[in-house]
């Protein structure tokens, strides 16, 4: 376990933009548009829900905990937000979209100057109710880390057949 | 489901050490050194890893597969094998060194103009007993991206408390 503070949380946020283009950028379609079942994103479609998070759930919630206004409840996150984002784009410009999103963000992040204090102010979340601004930012490390676990596994299982017995020791196949 | 085809093959083998460089590179010692629990492996010994998998496995079985000898079993996997290479090293130098050997075996690998029929050759896994070269070098890929989540896994379990009632959304956490 290691503790939130900023310096940490920026370190990991600031490479996902980064690790997520080298594991997409130049893939052929049939990878980019690979699904694990129906119904779920493919690594196309995870960039644009990266790209919605940057534009409507980590820093606007942040701004809700630390502003003066006394109504500090999240709006709901829309977890179909991102298809119109992904409609008719190529991956690269969706991966340098998100690249400068996360920048912006990152630079807002160092510009709040945050206190030990202020990681202990709350909002309240639509389903769980009072969450601090540490608790926030450990999520969104941790949202990235899920994308690139996805990501990784969605290309994984585009395999599960090809590798024959090899399926049984490699645990990705099995999630 | 994509079928294997050795460009597949080589357009997901050769950006895996870039995606695990901006995943570790210049991470503080704290998350290269982090685990999910006691005898599993950290960032910094799963890159050590993925060395000793380009020294001993993939390509060196291939060989096995391909070659004019009758005796195809191939050697076991020393799970423990990358400790030593492992110990004392810097995360960037390990990275440089998986960097070199991935890039030397894609070029075995392009130089060894694969056919169809060659992707059926069998050689002896010591535990599965006859297995294919196609489902040798699908399982590189896998293998890979295993590790890839592996190591995103371990950096968001580090935060396994900090997000607070978030853990539930977040499957990474529940793994």
């Amino acid at each position: 376990m290691i503790p939130v503070d900023v310096t940490s949380v920026i370190s990991i946020l600031s490479r996902t933009p980064a690790t997520v283009r080298e594991l997409v950028s130049g893939l052929e379609d049939n990878w980019l548009h690979a699904r694990e079942a129906p119904d779920t994103w493919s690594p196309h479609e995870i960039v644009a829900h990266l790209i919605y998070g940057e534009q409507t759930d980590w820093i606007p919630r942040m701004r809700i905990i630390l502003d003066e206004k006394s109504d500090k409840k999240f709006t709901t996150f829309d977890r179909t937000g991102h298809f119109p984002i992904a409609a008719g784009r190529s991956i690269d410009s969706l991966l340098h979209q998100f690249e400068q999103l996360r920048l912006e963000n990152i630079l807002i992040l160092v510009a709040a100057d945050l206190t030990e204090d202020d990681l202990l102010k709350e909002g309240i979340h639509p389903a769980f109710g009072p969450v601090t601004l540490g608790q926030l930012l450990a999520s969104w490390v941790v949202h990235d880390m899920t994308h690139i676990y996805q990501i990784s596994r969605i290309i994984a299982k585009q395999y599960e057949t090809e590798v024959g017995p090899w399926k049984e020791y490699l645990g990705i196949l099995n999630r």
